[in-house]
């Protein structure tokens, strides 16, 4: 991950949170004083976000803050095993505290949910996406957190991919017409993808060159039609199911033979992964 | 809520999703061209963020978009009925629907679950309260959904109130000496919270006049002591119960008698309320 | 002081100084040539704003300013002593000069003050409080060189505290009523502060249960009654003294007995202490 | 003024006082009430800063605020008559009071001071000039109330004029040096101002050929005959007096025949002119 | 174009131009005068950001700035004939004049020139693309321009497309190796282009499976000879030209059969199309 | 230069270029990796920017880049000699190159060309000035580059310098009129230029009393008319020429004796010179 693009978004954290300053430390001690504490997980997960948090505190210490030892992102955590040991100013560790736990608690549950989904398909040819149903402002980072996960991003926003979607073809009036419109005004340095709701849609957007097709809330036995229909046709196609996904049918789903899976609750519905932090 | 607190936080959420430019309405229609459309919940919970949603809209229109019809944030929602009608540029209505549906799928989840946890306990003299364990940058709004649901706004950072907790009671050697120092160091127009573990620490805290009280993962039997100890010594004191409270186990919690219940899953851990936007 | 929360504050003082470039000084010498130089004050006074000064140089010469001596805030100046010496590129000096000094002016100025009224009071329970009429962007600051000052810090903002003015209580139809809605829609987790200006809106305020009560422009005479009917009725309550008053009369005001004295011209109409800035 | 330019300075303002929301208006009406409002001052004064006020209220009111009536920068103000008759939503009203009073009572504080200043000089041909000891982040504002008071602006920043002051001459060597670099190193579009102290220095100044000579800290005698070796030599030059000068001898120091005198004062130690904001 | 997007840089060109203010106008007539303009090329070429020119004046007016009359991008413009004819405030007009103007000119000039190579060579099925190489802060402008000339848009940065350069293949040790990892660890749905400079690299593109190829800074011959083997290969690869392209060459180019001519100089060394305002 | 006032400037081109990420870089090699690159110029030309490139690196690289070698801004640069050698992370060389060549080639561009303009000039008293026709945003930037090939700078903005022009004369009513408002509105202690076209014009303007004339758009003749008759009047009045001045007629609008000449096109229609990057 690319600190230098999140950074602002974590002083904005900071600042939130932090506002016109601590009072209660400022009232406890003074802010001379020095202090060592560890952040530990309070429950089994995977680890995401661990340089966001060290990023928090280096911010919060004013580049102070000495880490003298840390897990890393994609490693298992636990009740047991210390994530992080620091050692600086404990009025920056403390301001700091709620911030960088309540990144990493998201952003490892991010993680820790994505790596169940791709666990449970990953004898299978198939990949797990995420969606742009992220928490707002927080986009980049949840979506490293899915990868951290072992899931594949998705695009990232409305001007890094094309994805024609149910309104999108009610305006142009069809499936066909909206792809059609999109090859002629769009440049070919970018896939076109379109998102199909029945087998005919989905005929008209294979005739009208789609590269990608997206089956949106199809059952198991359409949507097993939908891509031996496509692999009939056309090679290059590639396909994604979307739509009402979650643990329990994920298996199901990737048993159709599409290539992507996409799962929305990755990051719109995912609980925390617990962190503490304590003073040694 | 104060819209004009919230809307550069909105405005960032759209330049997150939108960047350079909606690459796929850009090719498929154009930007003159006009539209209605309807937001509708999925399934059934209470509304909150609606406001937001129509700032969402205003923003991505330059201020164009009209609405002719919305429900209020505290309305319950359901698949049959709109939460809002919109008539303006098809291209503003499609570049802030991604942004305005994830405001308002996070905010109606939260304020859904707040009225869970407030409903449970509604007969009792208890009130639910929401924690700092917010999305980053989102704290403002997800705590006026907790409100919205019924619950209550504990502070909203560092700077807004005293809460003297582990870390700190370590610092300064114990519970008696932290509430010393704050009521010391700190105007008394101010109340003092602090956190106890163990009845050893509450008698400290209301020996040195703590203002709240906050009990930290006790027991249900140590908790209805503590509650007992406290109402016997000073009518003054506020009770907050936390840690480990849910949807399970919240009644048992209010039943020992205490003025707070503060429930971090409200905002930590909330699964998003589904909305749907249609072209109509 | 929190130097992160003032940072951008300081780089923006910087900025609106600097605008496009000293034209002055790249036209006299070049940018690598080397200086020291020596900040005094010009007359005595208590020193507040020394770790701002040092954080302008910092920012004007990108953190590469030496810094061989220095006092504290809170220390008292005059014309003999060097209150910081730096070493560092002179274009950097000079860059930071007028804006080091204007800040340090300001805050020495107001904690100056704020000491002269403290040490008017202080064989006194009563302790001096400062207001929201501070400069537009610098209250952090001025409430900072208060507290240096020995006075104590009011709210920060319409955000951190309950405070019930006039027009609250003209819009609410009473000070009673305005007390007993602030008490049903806000948390107990907050005092209540209400203004008032007469003996009858005072036993409203008590009878409804206000925490602190402010009277305001009250001759001697009257605030001395008000004193002791609160004292008779309720020991919690904490009375603050607020309007029109200044050094001539601050004893007097302080000897009804009230808990605080609000003094706006801490902050409005202070004059600068004299700081010159030598190269040595 | 351009108010496009002051209007983030403004926002800003409204930030700082609003923070994260005005509790105490939301705790005792509902954001629908309407409201009238307005401002008069408590005392005699030149108005300076309507524009600023009214400003203040349209953002606080996203622009819904409406002014039936309104005094003019330059008005006289007092105690009977209103300044500002506003209508709107009464927690905009009160959201934008402390911040409005507190820009009006400062920029009306300083052009009633700088009023003084002019008056007394007035039938003298010289002018009265401010300095960059200004409150950080107002300088555009403070400067304007200047020149609503009949002062005329100094320079701005250290981009916008050229003053060779002490500092400088210690660097480059004597005021003979440093005005023969400005000279060779900037274009002659600009003038060149230069600080003397002594007559010695002055000599170096003619000799170089500054545009604009300012006389720092000399006595009455001394100006006076600097006055005259100045205009026996070359009529161009502009002649400034500065330093230490205050309402008891300015008079003194104009009849020397200067042609400019700088205050600080005028922006570093004004007392605010009071206003009140009244709910009608 | 969207507004919303390049506003902020609008705005960000005003506060540069206009500073602290526009001295010049303040002192010649009152800031109330209205007033009427026109803006004419005086040079014939193709318009480009009218709605630019016409957002700067709406924000150097507050929004109050009156448009009688204006061109449309992609319209022929030349000495005759207003571009724009506005009304309202003169000091709006002149403030805005300078910034409005710089930014026509400039996408007019790009837009004129892009116009050109398109003509070069309409009659071939081959397309202009831009490049990065455009004017730091204008990007998404000046490719706007490119796309009003009839040219094709390049990706905006280095996250909306996937470019492996010289530098890549360097660091990965070849073509074929880099193509590889960009396969493996990019998912499926972006395409891949690698830059070749010889006919082996070409081969290895090739084998590895690259959906893009640049043929970078090859002579016509082997140009020719590339586009023959890829053809030859594989039909899905599309092909662009790099390096060295100008409007004498560029028809030879086009001729060896390429897709894509990508031109640096579009946005890189392009004389702006005068225009000019004047009041009417 | 200031790299103070820069840093925002650069921070903003490389978010523009960077975006979410450089997708490709992160795609082929770990971001530990460390490595080595020069950048050199692939023609001969001025060095204008070098600091601002090595600024690019040091912001994509939190400040970890190493410069082992770098020629300085006013060099001659040329395809043999390595302009910067870095060291350092390759994907904080990769994410900074296209940002640190833009600004380069621009900058030295403006350098190369100005530099021609001097040379032309050289023996006579004639300094080439540069307009406000420059790149938004990039004025500061571009200004020095005009400075490093031997240019004067004309005023930064509206703010800095008067300039009255066409536009100000048509609205005054002529130019004697503009120039006595200007007198009477600004202190002396800036001068006043005013634009003329013809021989009335400047008698208007010698006799209100301008400081600076500046001749626009004359021919030849008439321009050495102009020049003679000012310089019979008033030794003190600099002269200006400006409009249509380009490399082939620079030399003859000189031998007219005016002191400037501002050349639009230094900024508005140069070349890049052309730079490369090239690992090690």
């Amino acid at each position: 991950m690319n600190l230098n693009l999140v950074r602002p978004l974590i002083r904005g954290a900071l600042d939130e949170d932090v506002g016109r300053g601590d009072i209660t430390s400022e009232a406890l001690f003074p802010s001379s004083l020095k202090g060592r504490a560890q952040i530990v997980a309070k429950e089994e997960g995977l680890l995401a976000g661990v340089e966001v948090a060290k990023e928090v505190f280096r911010l919060s210490s004013s580049g102070s803050m000495k880490f003298s030892r840390s897990l890393k992102d994609g490693d298992l955590v636990g009740p047991k095993k210390a994530v992080l040991i620091m050692e600086g100013g404990a009025s920056s560790i403390l301001r700091g505290e709620r911030v960088a736990l309540n990144f990493l608690s998201r952003l490892s549950g991010i993680a820790t949910l994505t790596r169940k989904y791709v666990d449970l398909v990953k004898d299978l040819e198939v990949r797990i996406l995420d969606t742009r149903k992220t928490s707002p402002h927080l986009r980049v980072l949840e979506k490293y957190a899915v990868k951290t996960g072992g899931g594949v991003n998705h695009r990232f926003g409305l001007d890094d991919g094309i994805l024609i979607k149910d309104n999108h073809i009610k305006i142009c009036g069809g499936v066909g017409e909206a792809v059609k419109r999109a090859r002629k005004n769009l440049s070919p340095l970018l896939k076109i993808e379109v998102e199909v709701e029945n087998l005919a849609q989905l005929e008209e957007a294979i005739a009208a060159g789609a590269d990608i097709i997206m089956l949106d809330n199809m059952g198991k036995g359409k949507m097993r039609e939908a891509v031996s229909r496509i692999r009939s046709h056309e090679k290059h196609i590639l396909i994604e199911a979307s739509g009402g996904i979650n643990l329990e049918n994920v298996r199901n789903v990737a048993e159709t033979g599409v290539d992507f899976i996409s799962v929305g609750g990755l990051t719109h519905s995912v609980a925390s992964l617990n962190f503490t932090l304590e003073m040694m």
